[in-house]
């Protein structure tokens, strides 16, 4: 066992030793990923592929993702949101209901026990549905917003696009239940701004567009929110006057700017980060979803839905952020936030850094300590850049000769030397 | 919208008003369950059945869930456990090279694209030993602790006990990897005090036993954590010398107690709340698993593996703990800490009672609200018992009178009246 290699204590979770880290970094990408996420998530050690649209979450990667997951729950409870878990098995009969069991072709299938047939669940309307059917009598029980954070199946023809389209993927789905449309109306316009707010969290406000999109059969429009990226498979048309945007596939209805009747657009490439839908009484129809109003009259419940994919979001920071040398999280979802290096295995430089990481563990700094012995200032730099911690520390003979650590923003070119005394308040900072 | 029905703020996680609460008490129980876990967790709103072992969490359970997989992360980091998380979709190939696509009679199995073969992982070792592969070289990357806490499927041929047996279920599995036997001992040894301290701590450990079990081709015992519950699936024989005990499985070439030699055994009914198993060099021999060690010597890579179930541990501690008006949670993983019970509407009690939800929410106590204006007292009584949050504390007429609460645990007869002034003190204690 190597020295450093002891077992941890639950101060670990929030630090890492980078000579135990689960998830090597790569020189080269693996030839079959063409997009910009992929290649740096496989290289930086975030993701693994199991197969194509299939990924494992290395610990780095599921940081990340626990991160996002939080600032969404979050969100979702700030809005009356209460967390519960539906299965991933539907049966059959379910998706018979509402007519989707031959029409949704993405749908995994398969054979459960006695000649019970099934489903991957790709959404959860046929689950929610009847299962709010159950507890909704009355005006009394409404409006209700339910929402889960669970894995999701989707049978694509093609996965590709690294995060952006997978087969097993991690979802936040709410569905949400009212008693009129002006009620759901109203809580539609509330959730734009949840989206905003969960999109300026991750560190995406500024490059993401309101745009309007098909609205099926019972909605003129729906909404999603899209980041423009190289690997997007939507592509819009950017309102040069009010910053909104339409989806191409309702291009050739709509020629002016739902927003603000402009003409001017600007065509791009883009990876569809959010999805808000007004069902209305779609599925309440099919599942006799009934509640009785103050007057005793029976009426359809109104349903919305409201979806963000977790990997995908991943995904999208990270076609947004990032330059030659690698990825550029924002603070908000990065791993650590602070990547600590050490340059050189004499005693004075490792033990200047162990007390600077020790110090840290402490005051609950979430730190990843590069403490390698067998790498190089040049691996250990490009390591860094490849990861992507907004915060580089550095340990080395020319920072104490100064006394002082040296400190670069992964998102800066500026380097600076701060005062061995003053790093942990600068970090902290 | 009925006055209390406002949208949330954050605080709500942490609180809850039970006019908001998605998930009904229920009278009786479904006939179709007949285990207790089941009856009750489904008649007090933790649980829903969507078919025959596939449960959804309503938000009540799914708060017990998430404090179980709490103190379970906690105790696998403290261990080095480093958190990943391997796909629910398997490829066909992986299970081929271990020769286990068509000995696993519980593999569901679906077809995917381009006329793949998939199985629903019912396990992780086919995906985890070829993931380690690719970062394992010598005895440096060793010992090495992976984690997840996941959906997990087993076609099961007949799913009954409630939550004991599920075809879907969320599981703990902790694979370790190391460079010798010795070292996978002393960890698995160290894994079993890790699984006391979480029965411990969620409040089974005095009920559970250490039982030696049957160690397959490579191990001459595993180790099971069982407890003893009329919806227990397993047979133990517990030592009435040491309180270790025995799986039926091994009870024909086990005649003594493999710890104390004893004779003197009692029969019971058991449920398999966790177990540690030493696959030694099973898998890595499968997937060519080698490691080169100081001395430039190839040596296969020794592993073990620790599971836990969730939801079944949920089951369990149904089991064990209630009565014949419900559960009665232990504190560690209780969906709230107090029950607050406001009977009567009248403005003076409205008020008191609000004042304390308000004070409670302030100070991060988690507390559930009834607030509910169409329940007799009498209803309420029953749905706390039931519900079995372990303080309740009522506001009524009668204990305002004294100008006091009254407080009771769930697991007492006592009734205490404790002054207005120093209640908030006391449900904090």
């Amino acid at each position: 066992m190597s020295p450093s290699r002891t077992l941890g204590t639950s101060e670990d979770y929030f630090n890492m030793r980078q000579s135990n880290l689960f998830g090597k970094t790569l020189r080269e990408a693996p030839k079959d990923e063409t997009t910009i996420n992929a290649k740096l998530l496989i290289r930086a050690g975030f993701i693994n592929k199991l197969t194509a649209g299939v990924y494992t979450y290395l610990p780095l990667g599921w940081r990340v993702i626990r991160k996002i997951e939080n600032i969404i729950r979050e969100e979702m409870e700030k809005v009356g949101g209460q967390e519960l878990v539906m299965p991933v098995l539907h049966p059959k009969e379910s998706w018979q209901i509402t007519d989707r069991w031959d029409t949704v072709d993405v749908l995994f299938k398969l054979e459960g026990w006695e000649s019970k047939e099934l489903a991957l669940g790709p959404t959860h309307e046929e689950v929610v549905t009847p299962l709010v059917k159950k507890h909704i009598q009355t005006y009394k029980d409404l409006p209700l917003y339910l929402f889960q954070i669970q894995t999701k199946f989707r049978k694509e023809k093609r996965a590709k696009s690294g995060l952006i389209r997978n087969r097993e993927f991690l979802m936040k789905d709410l569905y949400s239940f009212h008693k009129s449309e002006a009620d759901l109306d109203e809580y539609y316009e509330k959730m734009k701004e949840v989206y905003w707010r969960i999109f300026k969290k991750v560190g995406i406000g500024n490059e993401t567009y309101l745009t309007f999109a098909s609205g099926g059969t019972f909605s003129k429009f729906s909404h999603e929110f899209q980041t423009p990226a190289e690997a997007g498979e939507d592509v819009i048309y950017i309102c040069q006057e009010c910053r909104q945007a339409i989806n191409q596939e309702i291009r050739p209805e709509v020629k002016n700017c739902p927003n603000c009747q402009a003409k001017q657009f600007k065509e791009t490439k883009a990876i569809e980060v959010g999805n808000i839908f007004k069902l209305k009484t779609k599925f309440s129809e099919s599942f006799d979803l009934y509640f009785v109003d103050k007057h005793g009259t029976k009426g359809l419940v109104q349903m919305g839905c409201y979806g963000i994919g977790l990997g995908r979001l991943m995904g999208t920071i990270v076609e947004v952020f990032h330059d030659d040398k690698g990825i550029i999280w924002p603070k908000a979802v990065a791993p650590f936030s602070a990547h600590l290096l050490q340059l050189g295995n004499e005693s004075k430089i490792k033990a200047a850094a162990e007390k600077l990481y020790g110090r840290l563990k402490k005051q609950g700094v979430e730190v990843l300590f590069d403490d390698r012995q067998d790498k190089t200032p040049g691996e250990k730099f490009a390591d860094a850049d490849l990861i992507g911690i907004p915060l580089r520390v550095v340990v080395s003979e020319k920072s104490l000769a100064q006394k002082s650590f040296e400190f670069k923003n992964r998102n800066e070119k500026k380097i600076e030397l701060v005062p061995v005394d003053k790093s942990l308040t600068r970090i902290k900072s």
